[in-house]
C-alpha cells in the first residue's frame, strides 16, 4: 500500500489496511498504528482517532506498535470493539483522522475544580461515557471528583436522566407496573425470586431486571439463571409481561443505562461508591422499565454499603425526592443487614431456598421467607392490590395457595426454562461440613467473610458452588454441631475455602 | 503444550509459552491470556499477574483474547514492557500466578476518603507507581484525590522524599553545586542555556537536567539537542561536571524520580496540576542532583501555571520550607509571565537566540538576555561567586568577555557536539511573514496561542520549525510591518498555521 501524506482536508484522509488484532478489552476501543506512521502523522499514544469505513465512523484510542511484527506501516491494528463499531474485517480499508477531545472533558475538569455541573454538561459527559469516548484516566477523574465533591440533588437528577436517556427505555401496557431494588451487600438475600411471583399472582406487572455478581457470590441474575435463561430480547420481554405478567432477567444484556456500567466498573476497581452515583445508577435502571410503584430496601450494617441509620435516612429522603421528580411512587424500607439471610449462598443454593419457600416446604429458610412476605405485602398495598394493613396477609395467602409458585413456573417457562423441584437442582461434586468448636450462642456472622468463602468455593462461576449457612445470630449451638456446609467444585477449591474459614473465622460463638 | 491445573501452591504454577505481541504501551505492563485459559484459572480482565521466568519476576495487568488468533490457549501474549522486565523472548516459557492487589491501594482509598497519609503510606504508593503496579484507574484516583483534597506540607515532603529515593541520586564533588528551575508556561523562555555557562564560567558546578516539551513548542532538552546530544550516561555526567563544570541534559533518560513522570502523564491527560504534586515533582528532581543552591523562577500571568501574585507567594513559601527540610538553600523569584520571552520559539530558533546572546550579537533578543543576567546574578551572589549587590554586574562581565560562551562551547563538546555559529544552524524549508493589519501599539500577546501556532508549524518534532516573534508588548508597529515569521516543515503545516493564526489572533494591536 502506498503511504499517503497526512492532511487536514477531508478528501485526503490517510487510508490504512485493517489488521484484526483479535483482542477484546471488554470496553475501550483501541487502534494501533506502527511507530513510523504515527511519527509521519504526528500522532501520539492516547490520541483519539476517527476511524471510518464507508459511512460508519467510530472513535478509538491510539496505541503505538514499536516494530513491524504486530502492525506494519500502512496497517492499522483494530481491537474487537473497534472492528464491531464500524463493521470492519481483516484487510478492509479504513480512513483515519485525528478526533478532537470530547467536550465532556472540560466539564469533568470543572467538576474536579469544585464547580457544580448543569444538566447539559452532565448529559454531555454521560454521552461521552456511553459512546466510549473517554479513556480510563478521564472516566476515573470524573468518578473520583463526584465522590469527593459530592453531587447535589440537581446533579443526581441530571445524571439519572442522562443515564436512562442514553439506554433502552421499556414501557409496558399492563398496569400497575411495580419494581423493587435492594441496596446490596447481604449474602443470600434473594427476595426478588419470591416477591416477583407473589405480585404477578396478584395481577401486577413486574419487569425485574437484575445484575450478576461482581464481588458477591451470586446476583439475582445468576440465581435466576440456575432455573432458566436470563438473556431475553426486548420483544420477548414485552411478550413475557403481556403473557405472564413478570420476568426476572439480566439487565446487562439490555443496554439499560450503559454509562452506569462503565462508572460502576471504575468504582469497583477502586472500591469506593459515591452516594450520588449510587442513587443515579439505581434510579436510571429503574426508570428504564417505567414502573408506577417502586420499593427500595436499604439494609444497614457494619459490612453493607450503608453503615448506619442516619446515612440510611438521608439516602431514603434523597431517593424519594428523585422518584417524585420522575413521577415514580417510591417507598423505601430500612432493614437489618447485620448478617446473611437465608440458608444457601451461591446461585443454585439460593435458587433452592427460593423454590422451597414458593413450594411451602416446612424446611425453607424462615428469615428469607418473612422478609420477602413483608416486602411483597408493602408492594401489594402500595400498588392497590391489597387493602391497607392487609398486605402481608394477602402475600401469605398468595404463597400458601400455590398461586405464587404457579406464577414462578409460568415465568420460568416464558423465559425458556422448565419446572424443576429443589431436589432436581444440580449439586456440587464435593461437600464438607464445618462444625462448631464450642457450645454457646452465635454472636455475629460476617457478611464479607461469608461472601469471600462462598466465592472461594467457586460461586458464582460454578453455579452449584457456595455454602449452606445452617445457623444465624442468636441461635444456640452445641460443640460438634454443623455450622456450615461447603459445596465446592474441586478438592483444591475446598481446601482453600477451609483455610479461609479458619483465617477469617466468620461465625463468632459466645 | 499440556494444560496444567491451576493451584495455589507454588510448585504447581501454570506454565505458558510466550507470544511476543510486539506492542508497547509506553507504560503499563500488559499480558494477554486466551479466554479459555482465563476461565479455567478464574482470572479476569484487569487482574494482576505475577509472570516469572527463571529468577526474574514482574507484575502485569491481564487482558483477555476472545479467540485463538491473537493468543491461543497455552500461550501468553506479552507486551514489550513486560518482556523487557523479565528478559523474555518469543516462545520462552513463563510461570504465572495471581498477584495480590498492591498495598498502596488501601492508602489511595484513604486519601480519597479525606485522610492525611503518613510517610510510610506515601512511600508505599510511590513505590507501587515506580514499579508500575497500578492500573490507570488506580493511579488517576490518587492524582485526583491529591488535587481535590490538597496535600499537607508533610505529605508534600513525604512525596518528595519517596519520589527522589525511588530514582537515581547524583552527587558531585566540586562545590558549590547550583541549580535552577522555572515553573513553565512561557514560550521562548530559554534562560538555562545562558545561565548555566555563566555560572560554570564563574567556577560553580551546574548539573542541569531538563525536560522535553510535552504540550509546549520546545523544552530546554529539545533546545539543547539542537546543539549537541542530551542523553548521557551517569559516569559521563560525573566526568562532564569534573571536566567542564556543567551540563544541560534530558532528565528523562536518567531515571530521576520516575514516579513523577507517571503522575505528570495523568495530570497532562486531564490537564490539571495539583500544587503539592508540582512542588514534589520539582523538588524530587532537583534533590536528584544534590544542589547546594537552587533558584526557582515563578512566572505569573493569566496563561501560565500560576495566575496571580497571591498564589505565587504561597507557592514560594512552601517551596522554601521544603528546600530547608532537605538542606538545600532555595531562592525564589516571581517574574512577569504575561507574554512570550525572546524571539525564537521552537528548538533551533530558541537555540539560535541563546547562541546570539552568548556571542554578544547586538541583534540578540534583549528581554531574554536581561532576564538571564538577572537570574545568573542572583545565583552568583547566592552561591558566593559574586559580592552582594554585584551579581548582575559579574554576570554581565562573564558574558561580555566571552567566558560564558567559552564555557558553553566546552559543555557542548563534552556532551558530544561541535561548536556551531547561529548562522550555521539548520533552517526550516519554508518561511512566511505575517504582517500587522493596522498601525498601533501591541496590547497583548497570548502565550497559549503562540505556543499552539509554533506546534502547528511542526515544533518540537521538527527541530527547525516554530516561529520568530519580532514584536513584544508595548512595541509600536506600522501597518504592513512583520509581526511573526513562521518556519514550517511543509506547505500543509504552513497553511494550517496561518489558519490557526487567523482564528486565535494571538497579537492584539490597539
Amino acid at each position: 500500500m502506498k503511504k499517503k501524506k497526512y492532511s487536514n482536508k477531508k478528501d485526503k484522509m490517510p487510508v490504512f489496511r485493517v489488521k484484526d488484532m483479535d483482542i477484546a478489552t471488554g470496553d475501550v476501543r483501541i487502534a494501533i498504528l506502527n511507530k513510523k506512521d504515527a511519527q509521519i502523522l504526528d500522532l501520539f499514544h492516547l490520541d483519539r482517532l476517527y476511524i471510518k469505513k464507508n459511512n460508519k465512523k467510530t472513535t478509538a484510542i491510539l496505541d503505538i506498535a514499536e516494530s513491524e511484527k504486530a502492525v506494519p506501516p500502512g496497517s492499522i491494528g483494530l481491537f474487537e470493539e473497534t472492528l464491531a463499531a464500524i463493521n470492519a474485517k481483516h484487510n478492509d480499508k479504513v480512513e483515519i483522522s485525528l478526533a478532537p477531545k470530547p467536550k465532556g472533558l472540560e466539564y469533568i475538569r470543572n467538576k474536579i475544580k469544585g464547580k457544580k455541573l448543569n444538566h447539559n454538561e452532565i448529559t454531555t459527559i454521560i454521552k461521552d461515557i456511553t459512546k466510549k469516548r473517554l479513556t480510563d484516566v478521564e472516566l476515573t477523574s470524573f468518578v473520583i471528583a463526584n465522590y469527593i465533591r459530592e453531587m447535589s440533588l440537581k446533579e443526581v437528577i441530571s445524571t439519572t436522566k442522562a443515564m436512562s436517556a442514553t439506554g433502552t427505555i421499556l414501557k409496558f401496557k399492563k398496569h400497575p407496573v411495580v419494581d423493587k431494588h435492594c441496596i446490596g451487600g447481604i449474602p443470600g438475600n434473594r427476595t426478588s425470586l419470591i416477591i416477583v411471583p407473589i405480585l404477578v399472582a396478584a395481577g401486577a406487572s413486574f419487569p425485574k431486571t437484575s445484575s450478576r455478581a461482581i464481588t458477591s457470590p451470586a446476583g439475582t441474575a445468576d440465581t435466576m439463571e440456575a432455573l432458566c435463561p436470563v438473556k431475553l430480547t426486548i420483544p420477548k420481554l414485552k411478550k413475557t409481561i403481556a403473557d405472564v405478567g413478570g420476568f426476572i432477567v439480566w439487565g446487562g444484556a439490555m443496554n439499560l443505562a450503559p454509562a452506569d456500567d462503565a462508572i460502576i466498573k471504575v468504582e469497583n476497581a477502586i472500591n469506593i461508591t459515591s452516594e450520588g452515583n449510587m442513587i443515579a445508577s439505581i434510579m436510571a435502571k429503574k426508570i428504564s422499565v417505567s414502573p408506577d410503584y417502586l420499593l427500595i430496601d436499604i439494609p444497614i450494617g457494619k459490612e453493607t454499603k450503608i453503615a448506619d441509620k442516619e446515612t440510611a435516612v438521608k439516602l431514603k429522603r434523597k431517593i424519594s425526592r428523585i422518584g417524585k421528580y420522575f413521577g415514580i411512587k417510591v417507598k423505601t424500607m430500612i432493614s437489618d443487614g447485620s448478617q446473611p439471610i437465608g440458608r444457601g449462598i451461591g446461585p443454585v443454593l439460593e435458587a433452592k431456598d427460593c423454590l422451597m419457600i414458593l413450594k411451602n416446604n416446612p424446611n425453607a429458610p424462615e428469615d428469607l421467607k418473612q422478609k420477602s412476605l413483608k416486602m411483597a405485602g408493602m408492594l401489594l398495598e402500595f400498588c392497590g392490590k391489597a387493602k391497607k394493613g392487609k398486605g402481608k396477609k394477602t402475600a401469605e395467602r398468595l404463597l400458601k395457595t400455590g398461586a405464587a409458585y404457579g406464577a414462578m413456573v409460568r415465568i420460568i417457562e416464558a423465559q425458556g426454562g422448565k419446572e424443576i423441584t429443589p431436589e432436581q437442582l444440580p449439586k456440587a461434586p464435593l461437600t464438607k461440613k464445618i462444625k462448631a468448636e464450642k457450645t454457646g450462642t452465635i454472636e455475629s456472622i460476617s457478611n464479607q467473610a461469608i461472601a469471600k468463602i462462598a466465592r472461594l468455593a467457586g460461586a458464582p462461576k460454578t453455579k452449584t458452588a457456595g455454602i449452606e449457612l445452617l445457623k444465624h445470630k442468636k441461635d444456640k449451638v452445641k460443640k460438634g454441631e454443623t455450622l456450615i456446609i461447603i459445596h465446592a467444585k474441586s478438592k483444591d477449591k475446598l481446601q482453600y475455602t477451609l483455610k479461609a474459614f479458619k483465617e477469617t473465622n466468620p461465625i463468632k460463638i459466645k
